[in-house]
């Protein structure tokens, strides 16, 4: 389900996406706070969003109740890293979509001796 | 298997930690680049991890091969967001875990139009 999510994504199949999501389809940006209603208003999202981006899925899993992917951007030229968690219906549609972007950043001091850094 | 991860680590029960943990698992934080190689070292970094942290999980899913999971740490009093994916070994132990904090920020200019904020 969520492999096919991305692949409808990365084709700009518009249709096959909007097969795979409940009509009242909730995507959220937990980090920005910004949130997107209903499957025609989430595909419109899609379609318009601005900058040439293409994706590489690197992980995927779920169950029957949803599931998880870890996915690399490339907008404009940046590389991205994303990670999704999904929400299915009963009726076997993706409900909801929660995308989190993780940012690079310097590991807080106390854990230096814990860890190595690559 | 992920929900019994989270548990052992509130509790603080190192053993049940332990036993879900592949002798090679590989820890990484991809936003630092910071890496925790085998079940001793990851167990000593969660037990001498620095500061007051506590831990509740909002979703879990996995599959035969991984999953998983969007967690709220306290830590010192501070909220943090956690998406973290595992991997399984065959034998059914985590033999991976990528930890993602993602932190809020401002959205980039050129989507406004597409989404409400919350």
């Amino acid at each position: 389900m969520i492999s096919r999510f991305y692949e409808a994504l990365e084709a700009r199949d518009w249709s096959a996406l909007e097969d795979l999501l409940d009509v009242d389809v909730v995507y959220e940006v937990p980090q920005t706070r910004e949130r997107v209603l209903g499957r025609g208003a989430y595909v419109h999202f899609n379609r318009e969003y601005p900058g040439d981006w293409h994706l590489e899925v690197r992980a995927v899993h779920e169950d029957a109740s949803g599931g998880a992917a870890e996915v690399y951007f490339c907008v404009d030229g940046h590389e991205l890293t994303n990670v999704a968690l999904f929400r299915f219906t009963e009726a076997g549609l993706i409900g909801s979509v929660r995308d989190f972007w993780p940012e690079s950043y310097e590991p807080p001091e106390g854990r230096e001796h814990l860890v190595e850094r690559y």
